[in-house]
């Protein structure tokens, strides 16, 4: 029999693994809980009607899509053969999320009379997606979601500037920079130089700027975009490294006189001196920052870290219509998502994590069947006081016991040499120095 | 457009719900963790050939399978039209995972240089059932398992006993009753009515016990077994109601004779003295208990409520051979799973959620153009402070921001009359009694 495997793509958690990982999720939770969000779930699969058409083209390819049961998938296979087809939505009516921004925005709409909006939100849950996977890329993986909905207030930008910064120093990720963009101001720019009607494949293209650099980025325009201002554009805008100040300038003679510039130029100006007045002095604009998603019509953000290229570890932004998907209007709302697997790789590189982080119990009890219950009394007695124990369930030879105890890393192991009294005394053994001497229990 | 709604016998959660059911979640974490079991997590779908074949036949008709893409659905449909067969096996690779034995077993023999045993492991994910779902009966839903594989010692039963007892007083579910059965007890009982061959037949009938009713089970037995003794054993089993120590004699005098019997009642006996000893006095023998799991061999458990009719709440058992499916043999283990969602059900009816478990925020601050900065620092502060706080996002009358405060049931809300200073004093408004009076925000 061949050794069993798992999906590519996929992965299994060791102990320390998820303990770790826990502790990422745990911290990302209780900042979001200290600015008020609130958590959802939803569940692993949608319809497959509440997610197809949603991420383009690209990512209804990349949907796990459930196979339909019994007489239906029969149906569905005779249907396909009587019409000579082979389109695989046939055989699926349910698909594992993608991401968790459509199922929120289907949430808000199904549950809108249980809402006081604005709506504070995280969540927290994994998504599955069938991309090809690569070295920090996973077929499931977690997504950490805070969005305020309900409001188009640019204070929201503001105090999520401030969550990203307040997580990241959390995990001692002090060195990164906040990049910010403002999609009405791409759509300007990009109005300006007479290509509004390639807006959707220009952000396309551009998006790709970190994946492929920016040559074959404008050699890309200039291929798909019947405009060339429009990759003179962007190749000035990528090689500018001005400050946000000369930027916002060089903006204002460019698209100041385009009403959409304007406001986009308003906005950028507000979130960042509204961050500056709060000391929040890490955001940097940038021009060619595009993100992938269709959904975004206001400020826009991406955080790298400044010594560590791993690729932007939070993305978010605003969005004017997304649950007009589903049949609501006039729901604005931003948000911002953590990319938890990032960070534990980068902290799992950097030897990061907070050493108190252990699988290892705090002591284990010696089995001896002269004083098994003993033991059995002891051992409950030490989680009492909230140490993690375990008693070694079978009388093998002490070595083999203290072999385990050596392989789990446990620091004390103890004897149980008398009847079990809360004034006992027991031998215990520091298994990195090898000393054993009685204590009292209750010292331990 | 209809409003968007979620799949069969899927949940979403709002904010309370996920807060009460993260406190389960926590509090059987922490029990696993107090006894020194290791949290691991596998991925969300496993290859097919993993699960299939693993759940009996009606198991491997509940599994949700993931639809193959491109190319390979493209095969698989014209194999199935140039074939004309229509097995669903053809459409697939992967599925979502059925529960978390199976999984742990294939992550033991796949990680098995990489483990020490007995290995003792927890993992509370969430599993994917495709029945019919019903009241209390989801399509997903959360397993929180802990086993202990790599030893037979019955001592593991006895600490397992431990754990339920104390996870569920965690939970002030006090009344509760352990029922404890031994497979090799069953089988010897099946053995002396001469029906050894319709073992496992027989276990999955009288499994329904609960579900459909002595009378029906023993109808079921008298139709389905040809063997007339079988119904009348069960029937008399079924109406049995002696302690403990009378069922052991009772035992004896029938079974005691064969070899697997014999072993039975050992196992049984060392694990209710041993529980006897340590003061574990709730467990009752029920000679009809079968589980409905193929791999059990050993002590087999189900948890129930005295003064609460809901099934059962944790179940479990020894397994001697589960790892052997995936080629590992010799690795006997014993297991226990809470059912979370149960639990969650009992608490909720019964209104049993701790009070301070809330999804309300502990402050909010009024939004004032004239003290907007001001607001996001006293904001920042209270956050230092340890409190859950937001400052409302726009510049909205008083009045509307008030009635927000009071949807969300904040207990109080703070005005901003002064440039920020950590000795500043600002209005604090009792959102229950209406008061406000100004405190220093030190004395918050």
């Amino acid at each position: 029999m061949n050794k069993p495997s798992i999906p590519k793509g996929t992965r299994d958690f060791s102990p320390i693994e998820v303990i770790r990982r826990n502790y990422i999720f745990n911290t990302i939770r209780k900042v979001f809980d200290k600015y008020a969000y609130q958590p959802i779930e939803t569940p692993s699969f949608e319809k497959l009607s509440t997610l197809n058409g949603k991420y383009g083209e690209e990512g209804d390819q990349l949907l796990f899509k459930i196979l339909m049961r019994g007489e239906k998938f029969k149906k569905a296979l005779n249907h396909s053969i009587e019409n000579q087809t082979s389109n695989d939505n046939h055989f699926s009516e349910e698909a594992l999320r993608y991401d968790l921004t459509v199922p929120f925005a289907r949430y808000i709409v199904q549950h809108q009379n249980d809402i006081s909006f604005p709506f504070r939100r995280y969540q927290m849950q994994p998504v599955w997606r069938a991309d090809r996977p690569q070295k920090g890329r996973y077929r499931e993986f977690y997504q950490c979601d805070a969005d305020i909905v309900g409001t188009s207030s640019l204070n929201c930008e503001v105090e999520l500037v401030s969550i990203i910064n307040d997580v990241l120093s959390k995990f001692s990720l002090n060195e990164h920079t906040i990049f910010i963009n403002n999609r009405k101001i791409l759509s300007a720019l990009i109005e300006s130089c007479g290509a509004k009607d390639y807006f959707k494949k220009i952000t396309i293209i551009i998006d790709k700027l970190d994946k492929v650099g920016s040559d074959k980025v404008v050699s890309e325009l200039k291929e798909n975009i019947p405009n060339n201002n429009c990759s003179s554009l962007f190749k000035e805008l990528f090689s500018i490294d001005e400050s946000n100040e000369d930027l916002l300038v060089w903006l204002n003679s460019k698209i100041g006189q385009i009403s959409e510039g304007k406001k986009g130029i308003q906005e950028l100006s507000y979130v960042l001196n509204s961050c500056n007045s709060l000391g929040l002095n890490n955001l940097k604009v940038n021009l060619s920052l595009a993100r992938g998603l269709d959904y975004y019509t206001g400020s826009i953000f991406e955080v790298v870290l400044n010594n560590y290229n791993i690729g932007s570890i939070v993305g978010g932004g605003r969005y004017d219509n997304l649950t007009q998907l589903f049949g609501q209007r006039d729901l604005s709302g931003v948000g911002i998502s953590f990319g938890a697997e990032r960070i534990y790789d980068v902290m799992n590189d950097l030897k990061m994590f907070p050493s108190e982080l252990s699988n290892s119990p705090d002591f284990m009890v010696i089995n001896s069947s002269d004083s098994l219950l003993d033991g059995f009394k002891l051992c409950n007695y030490v989680r009492e006081q909230g140490f993690n124990c375990l008693i070694y369930p079978d009388d093998h030879k002490l070595k083999k016991q203290l072999k385990y105890a050596n392989d789990l890393k446990i620091p004390f192991v103890l004897f149980v040499n008398d009847v079990f009294d809360v004034k006992m005394s027991v031998d215990c053994k520091d298994m990195k120095t090898g000393e054993q001497k009685a204590v009292l229990i209750k010292d331990l």
